[in-house]
This record gives C-alpha cells, structure tokens and sequence, in this order.
C-alpha cells in the first residue's frame, strides 16, 4: 500500500494570506466600490528596468535563431551571470568569494525550501519568531517537528542573539534573514559576527537569507554574511533578484555555498557541502531560464545597476514617508529605512488593528500574528506600491488612527 | 553537531556523460581539427518556433510596463495556461482531465524529482533498466536504497509488464516512460491498461513520464495515460514543453494530478495527492516565468500547433534516415519511429562500440551501459541534430560498419 509522507499533514495550514483576502472580499461585498489600497503585499508593483528588458528581448531573439539557440544551460548557472555575480556582488565589495561557489537557481524561495534536503532528518532547527513560514514548513515537510524560535521583539530591536536561545537548545542549524522578513529589521556586523562565532564554536551552520540587501543604504551595515570574519566555514547564503530587480514574476536567484564549507557524517568524518548542493541541484533542476539569467546580468551593466537602485530608492521613498507618518500619530515603527517592510507597533491585537484599516479607511495591512506568536501586536506594511497610493494611505491613516 | 544525509553518498556518481565528455577530449586532443558529430545529446538543436517567440516578446514588453507588470504568479501556473493545457492536450482529445488538476512547473525534470517528497520514506518503488537516471538517484537521496529494476529487453520489446516484476516485489511506486528515454519504446494501450488494473488491484501509483509524447505518430499508440480506463485513480502524469516545443533553455513543463487520486497514511485512511503536491509547490516553488508560460501558451495557437508539429517532423525524419541506414547495415534498431531515440543493439560492448565510433568515424553515441545494466550491448542514437549533419553521420558509418 503506497504510503504518504505523513510529516505533509504537520504543516500549520497558512491561512493568513487566505484569511486576508477572504476578510477583504466580505468587506468589498458590503462596501461595492471601495478603493482599497494593499499595503500588505510583497510582490513589487515597478515594472523591470529598461536594461533588463532589452537584454531579455535580445535573449528571446537569440531562441529564435540555429547559431545563438540556447537549450539545456548548466544547472548551476551560466558563466557569463556567475562571474558577474561574484565580481560585483562580492569581490567588488572586498568579499572573497568565487564565481564557482554561487549556484544560479529560479529563485530564492526553491533554494531557501530545498537545502534542507542536504542534512540528516534529526538535525535541530532554529528559525526567528516572527519568521518567513517557509523555514518552518519546508523542515516540517521532512519530519523536523521540533523548531525552536528565536524571540524577535523590541527589548533585542528584534536581533535576537545566540543567548536568546531557549534554555538547553542547542540548534544545528540557524536561519537568519537580514533586512528582515517581516520585520524590517537590520543587523550590524557584531551581530551577525556573533552569530558566526557562535556557529564555529558549535559545528552548526547559518542559512543566511539575503533577499532585501539592495535595500540596506545605511554604511556599515553588512549586505552579506561573508563580510564576518570566519563565515565562509559556518554559513550558506541566499540572494534573490525578487525585490532587488522586480523578478518575482520572472524568476532568478543564487545560493552561495562557499568552498570548504562543510557538515558532517554520523561518524564525525566532515562531508563538504558544495559538491551535494550541486548534486542536488544537478539531480532535481535543470537551471533557470536562459532569456531570465541574460535578463539578470544586464542588473550588473552601468545602467541596470542606475535604474534597479533608482527603483529601491523609490520603494525606500514610499517606506519613509509611511514611517514618518505613523511616527507622527504616535506609533514605533520598526524597519522602514533598510528595508521595503514597516512592522507597526498597534499596540494591541494584530486582526482587530487589520479589521479596523480595513473598515474605516480600506487599507489592507498585513497581520503581524500570522507570521508567529511573537508577531502578535504588530501589523507589516509593505513599500511596494505606487507612490500615489502611498500618499492617499497616509491621508487615509490621518483621518482614522 | 551538523549531520549529513548521509543517503547523498549512496547515489552513483553519473559519470555516464562525464566520461563521455573526457573521451570526446581525448580523441580531440590527439586528432585535432576533428570534425565530431555529436549523437549522443539529448538536447534539442532547432530555435524555438516563431509563434512562441513572438509571444515571449510581447510578454517581455509586459513586463517592461506598470500596467501589464506580473510579479508573483500562482504558483501552479497562470489559467491562461493550464486552460489551455486542458483542452488541447486532454480534452481536445478525450480524455477527462480539468485546468485544477493540472500544476505548471520550471520543467518535468524537477516534477519527477520532486514527486517522490509526497510519499512514505519506506515505499517500495520500481523503475525499468535501462532508465532515466532521475527517478533512481531522487530516491536513493531520499534514502530509498532497495529499488527494483523491471528489465527492458528486445524479448519484451523494450517494454516490461507487471509480469516481469522480480519474484515477490510488490512495488508502490512504478514509474513508466513511454516513448522510452533511452529506449524510444512506446507502449501500447493494452500494455498501459495492464498496467493500470496492476495497480488499480495493488494500490500502487503509476509515475508516467510523458516528455516525448510528442513525438507519437502512430495511431492507437497512447499519448496520455489517462487513455487507460482507471487511471485517474492509480497515476501521475509528467509533461515537458523541453521536446515538444524545444524548450530546453527557457524551462516549462506540467503535472496531472487527478482529483480524488489518493495514498495513504499509516493507519490506512486515504489522503489525496492534488491537496499535497499543490502544498509541496506553494511551499518550495514560486511558479514558472511569466515569460516562458506566455511562450508556453502560444504553443497552442494553430501557428504554434502546426510550427512545433513541422519541428517535430523534422527530428523524426532525421530517426528514419539513421535508423533505414543502421537497418540496411545489418542493425537491429528500436525506437526512432514515435521517438527522437534510437537504441541500436552493436553486438558486443556498448563502450568498445563508442570507441569505435568515435575513433573511425568522429561519431558521438551514449553507451546504452550508461543507463543501467540492461542496456549494456545497446548505444542510444539522438535525432536531434541538422539534416547536414545526420547525412554526414550515416556517410561515415556506412565507411565504417
């Protein structure tokens, strides 16, 4: 008799986003023709910028012709994005790492859910509370039921530190996200550097979620984890074109897995991770698409790099006037400043505070209570909207909070 | 400390192609200038046609607009296309299957590796030999060693029933693919239906590859499992634009999975599988590039239908003229007739026989060895090629065989 995977029936069913749309369809159905604005998605609402999209049209071109026809590219990624990727990304900002160490993927999502293939089942997981549920999900997905969490509140400015883990845990693995999702939060280099200490001393590893770095303008505050000293034997990291060039819809992302980095067999002898990550990927993906990845270099020529930061500045421009205006009615904001995300302090329960933005001044908000226990008390507001949709949000919030 | 999967280990290395690509090197190194003509690929060499690159520039266009921008997609792909999809590839054609049961995905390599994630870590599966390396090495990294081969030889032309199951295996899982990768076997329906009552009688699954569907011309020969009567209730269909249409490089492909399909939990209720492949791929997947599903969806047009159609033509007529040349050479041929794979029995070892060709004639095959030990004796020939270079082929193993 075939067997399921029983582990599929532990995940916590997401209802936020259901319950959202379902809470803002009633409130549409009783008020026909309300203008509501969403300030609770994360999808980018600019379009791809003028280099990307030539480079794109010229990728598809390049499909239609025998000479320049791309089929099966490497599953790790084509030369021509890698070595951009390594040089820019990285050696440019004084960060040792090589083209041969990023793994191009569709997306960062797929990379930060599948790498938990590469450890043993009984590894122990540790995750941020309020957290990106597909941490949780994907180690639950494969029969790790016992996650702990990290406490992100205001008392660590939602940074927790390796002593905010629970009494006796001991986590094998750590997943950090830094601008945060959903908090909005940053860490500086002796927090991370912390964390990196913490996980040579331990054999653990991080899985270090860089998806928002394009949004970090503050100096100082590191856009990846190899800026510490000694990550590159503790810590895996995932980047992704989503919100630092508008790809959610065409999908595009790496995973850097430094050489050298390394986990262990159950007799202690230590297994390197980049030949089973390119395994895995080698085995179970056939490589991003070639028209996406042509699309994602142009982000590393003269003018992508202009307009992909002029499109951030942009969102950063929605996100302080929002935090400004907030700050004015008297909330803490957290987030905001190196991040697309706000994480509102409503000073009472989450859904009631979304209820309200809804009824009164039809504003879709994001409840902080469905990304963990300790988001209760907290809405995200998203900068990923039109500029004039973020200045009749604010009008709309002077009148009703 | 961090522990390993440590199941990694026990995948094969494939050093199938590797050692293809070291003995190609070799003989280049010591005859340079060489003109090599590759056989062995399983790439496909003509552009993609003009109706899909048409509709990948406009697609790119809408992208490059605020209006028509698309980030995040459903996950399971957009209507446009599993609409499509339904009607054209089932309906059109008979057979029952609705846009809700069909999941678009990045391509049908990633499905077949990803399935196996749905089921039990103790399910018994079964697999032909020689075999497309994916179904086995997905399994052994989920830690499923004990895989049971279901022998295709020329004695069951290629095409193993549930009779040739090893004594007292009783496998949960079978995959089939059918036209065969490397075999280019077809089944026919009386074969499939065998099939599917076997399983219908053990609550097995059938796993039913169908990436070369297209390349079916004779009639009565299945192109969908859900021919069979009984299938919704025993199978899984994988589908791949990557032949049809040439889309190897830009990544798009499906998977039907039938509501009311079901497996089963330990203490034998039945649970569904649409429900949890739909939450394996909202959870580890981000859809397929708005990009490549709109060229997807052009396939559909009668200008794509009859421009993928004339592709497809032309790789079969390239197998016939292989296959009439290696007849009238006192070969034994299979496949190469609803199949871009031709398996060509040489009499002897398959990696003397690619030596041999290399050598004497610059002539690129697959060792049939490479896919399993049944397919020692045999080398896999590959349509996809130019006319020119198919021509040249055959002039030269007519000089040497």
């Amino acid at each position: 008799m075939l067997h399921v995977n029983e582990n599929y029936a532990k995940i916590k069913p997401t209802y936020l986003f259901a319950e959202i749309a379902h809470r803002v369809s009633a409130h549409l159905e009783a008020n026909p023709g309300a203008k509501v604005i969403r300030l609770g998605i994360g999808d980018v609402t600019e379009p791809l910028c003028p280099a990307v999209i030539e480079a794109m049209h010229k990728a598809v071109d390049d499909e239609a012709g025998r000479a320049a026809f791309h089929g099966y590219g490497p599953e790790q990624g084509y030369a021509f994005l890698r070595d951009k990727i390594a040089k820019f990304d990285f050696q440019d900002r004084g960060i040792g790492i090589e083209s041969d160490e990023i793994l191009v993927s569709d997306g960062a999502k797929c990379d930060c859910g599948n790498i938990q293939e590469l450890f043993a089942q009984d590894v122990k997981v540790a995750v941020g509370d309020p957290v990106y549920p597909v941490y949780v999900d994907t180690n639950t997905m494969a029969g790790r039921g016992d996650i702990a969490l990290l406490p992100c509140t205001a008392a660590n400015g939602f940074v927790p530190m390796p002593s905010d883990l629970p009494r006796g845990v001991q986590p094998d693995i750590v997943y950090l996200c830094y601008p945060n999702n959903p908090t909005g939060a940053v860490a500086t280099r002796a927090q991370l550097q912390s964390w990196v200490d913490w996980a040579n001393a331990n054999k653990a590893l991080i899985l270090f979620d860089a998806a928002y770095e394009a949004f970090i303008r503050t100096p100082g505050i590191p856009h990846s984890i190899y800026e510490c000293d000694g990550a590159r034997s503790c810590a895996i990291e995932f980047r992704s074109y989503s919100k630092t060039a508008g790809f959610t819809g065409v999908r595009c992302g790496y995973t850097v897995v430094p050489k050298g980095l390394c986990a262990y067999a159950a007799d202690g002898t230590s297994v390197e991770l980049r030949p089973m990550w390119t395994r895995r990927q080698t085995t179970k993906f056939n490589g991003a698409s070639y028209i996406t990845q042509r699309g994602a270099e142009a982000i590393y020529t003269p003018e992508g790099q202009a307009q992909t930061k002029a499109t951030i500045d942009f969102y950063l421009g929605n996100a302080k006037l929002m935090r400004k205006a907030l700050e004015e009615l008297g909330y803490t904001v957290a987030g905001g400043e190196d991040s697309p995300y706000l994480w509102v302090d409503v000073k009472g329960d989450s859904w009631e505070f979304f209820d309200r933005l809804l009824k009164r001044a039809n504003i879709v908000t994001t409840p902080g209570a469905g990304f963990g226990k300790a988001g209760e008390g907290f809405i995200r507001i998203s900068a990923f909207n039109s500029r004039e949709n973020v200045i009749e949000a604010i009008e709309r919030l002077k009148g009703v909070l």
